[in-house]
């Protein structure tokens, strides 16, 4: 089991040559020859010529390389240990919704058989996904099983200062072993997210962040959608992520033709990622939990660290769509998809409505 | 002629040079110092004392620094082989557009004397511009001269899923080899794109890529501009490049006073670039292909990857107005500029209409 | 007193750090212990064995960390040497607004005992903030006392060629001990900027930038606010910088509950920085310079280099506020807080209005 340390290097290597360097085809080639030495391999001990290294014909090569391709789709949607982002039902304490919420140290299944450490909330990342309405009494409980000190800021709610989350300005940080109490009524509606604030760098970037949703009082502000769906995104020690897993573990979105979806962007990494649909076009109706004044339609969305996007979808193009953030190292190498690809499967099960 | 991997890593480090690094003004003097030892040299076989360096003067050195950034003004618009992004003529079979692509690997030259591999569409980096119009029947046969598979993503047309471009998700790789056609009736109107959609960081970067417009049925919808020009940001191993050269090989955009300018950013890089206009505005009019609900104005446009942005230009104000991305590094170093600029030019000849 | 080259090597080493390493909190406790070797150190002369390392606990590592935090908070607003974007009284000839501007090499503290050579107009970083109103007469004067050729843009705004500051192409370089003059009629309205235009990545990065603000002759058109300020994001060798300061030597916003805040976002830096303000939300009213048609909310605004956004904030929540980069790496490290953070103090003192 590598240490969270190793892992980061190991991703920051593969992510930077994914990113930045274009092998040629002949390093597949070296691939596929185990003899073959390495830097690190000491010395044969035997001075005699190793077996010759079989020369692969040009279609042999591309084959090689579809076959990589073709092994990480076909693997989609793989199970990974672990599910962030799971809606978590409080429990009602004379009409106070309670969270209780637990950050400590985990090993997390980023993507099918690699996993690293992870800071997490409840044993996900993202942690349990938060749902209360404008208005509600909630108080979150929080339990500090890390050996550093933590804190949490809700992000983009418009809470009392010292509800704020940040240490030495709103409050003492949690120290480990620590249980720290938040409560509050819940102000603006919309899409928001909680996450540490404390040596935060690398708290959220192993884990500590989750979605904070606030549904309005008023119901008729909220559009009618058949599928709403959370995306965070995220960078760090685990790839590049979709609620904490990388393709091909990350989950698909599933409509029935005629469908309408929501889909609530979030972005916990330290990287633009700019999401682009196929098939289909997203409406954008909302900013960090507020309406835009006049929706507005794209294919790709760009969004940056700390902002909230949300769009609509109508699921009018049955069929499998891919779904990823179109800097194109944070989904493809020649090895295949990977980090930040979904799909939108719109499926013909029924008539449009 | 150097590989394209050679190619990579040279504009990378010199990418990074002029990003990361502010060498001192006296590694100026050493340029000019033709008896300047430099790593790769042989030792010199006597162990006479050099002749001494000439000390330049501060004048001197800043004319040095100032006769490089000349040089390459000067040379604006240079010519280079190849133009890509040329408007292509389709062949008309019973009554179907039909545009035959071929992908090769070429040598091109992205910017005076700067040669690397590209893998380009018809030998054009950006491939053949495809124009068609709403309710179009067009049909693309692609045949693959390249080493490795390949496919056709259209980036923003909401085709029938089969049509989309996706190994084994919406068809087969196409092999080395083989030629493969796609078959549609255009969708919905847009500045949209065609590029792989198979190991697509490198097949992008390298120049699998082109525009793809669609005109309106409804010609009404249309902005009358006098000038319609298609501007694909790229950055990879050409550089960083507006329609596949780099400054001072980059086009200028030329109006009369009082015209309408239309430009359609296409961004098929990795990294966001901020386009800057000197001298007059843009008018924001349409993201991915979709018309803005209400357009609204900037200097300063910021593009990421994927995205497209119709601007509306009236060119109210006479001369040559530098035009470039306003992350520094991408456009200018102490050797003056490259990379990211163009210029759009305002000519006098005529009366505003 | 460090040369800048060290000083950005040093920044770049550090924010690289803080960017894309994670250390163990182990090393936090190798930071406490003084006789620890390093790589770099010589071999002991002797070979008896050292002390022990004390063992710290988990408890005693979290306060040794948050001790860190603690105290950069505890320092803000901390005095550096130096204040930039300060405003700047014309001297007034025969009706023309005269600046007069000189550009030099100084030492600049960027932060707390953090000191880099600066590139700096009148030895402020950022410049002094020009301010007039459309329909003006201005004249500026530059005396350029730097050791290389340079020249003024004015980024935003829609002058005749002849003033647009490019050299080669619109004047020639100002060489040093040069003296330039520009002169026009004040056009668009709205939150500029003017900036070096000749080996701009260096010369922008180093300080050479400032903010040229256009209040609007028909002054109905601005909305009226308590508190104007000016916010120069900017990245290189003085760190991440929010008006050539890193926190906690940054200046905070204040304001009085009730009152209203109009904040002009100015990037003049090489990367992206989304500001995120905690606990109210912005309403975005102009894009460089014009006025957006539809104001609209958010708490997080992705600002690019060479963007000016224009935000509303309302002091409708008492308290101290965070404001920083939500990009993590540019605001806090396992060392705390430092970069891109400053705070809006919202105070009790009066009733809202």
């Amino acid at each position: 089991m590598p240490t969270s340390a190793k892992s980061r290097r190991d991703f920051l290597m593969k992510g930077a040559a994914a990113a930045l360097t274009l092998p040629a085809v002949s390093a597949l080639a070296a691939c596929t020859d185990a003899k073959a030495g390495t830097p690190d391999a000491p010395p044969p001990s035997k001075p005699a010529a190793p077996p010759a290294a079989p020369v692969l014909s040009v279609r042999e090569r591309a084959d090689a390389m579809d076959a990589m391709h073709e092994k990480g789709i076909k693997a989609f949607p793989a199970k990974t240990a672990g599910k962030g982002n799971q809606i978590m039902a409080p429990r009602m304490e004379a009409g106070v919704k309670v969270f209780d919420l637990t950050c400590s140290e985990i090993d997390w299944e980023y993507a099918p058989g690699s996993h690293a450490k992870a800071w997490a909330y409840n044993e996900q990342v993202p942690g349990p996904q938060i749902r209360v309405r404008e208005g509600d009494r909630v108080r979150i409980k929080l339990t500090n099983k890390l050996e550093q000190s933590t804190a949490i800021h809700f992000h983009g709610l418009e809470l009392p200062n010292d509800q704020d989350g940040v240490p030495f300005i709103t409050q003492p940080p949690i120290k480990p072993g620590e249980t720290y109490t938040y409560e509050f009524t819940v102000p603006n509606a919309g899409s928001h997210m909680y996450h540490s604030h404390h040596n935060a760098t690398t708290q959220v970037s192993k884990g500590l962040l989750g979605a904070f949703i606030v549904e309005p009082k008023d119901r008729s502000r909220e559009p009618k959608v058949d599928v709403d769906h959370v995306m965070v995104l995220n960078d760090g020690p685990h790839g590049y992520t979709l609620n904490g897993k990388g393709f091909p573990a990350t989950e698909p979105l599933v409509a029935k033709l005629g469908q309408t979806v929501r889909i609530r962007f979030m972005n916990e990494g330290m990287m633009i990622h700019p999401m682009h649909l196929h098939g289909m076009h997203m409406t954008v109706i909302a900013k960090d939990g507020w309406d835009q004044p006049m929706p507005w339609k794209c294919d790709t969305l760009n969004i940056a660290p700390g902002e909230r996007w949300d769009v609509i979808v109508k699921a009018t193009n049955p069929g499998t769509w891919a779904f990823h953030c179109h800097i194109l190292g944070h989904a493809e190498s020649e090895h295949g998809m990977f980090g930040m690809v979904t799909a939108l499967i719109v499926e013909k099960g029924r008539p449009t409505a």
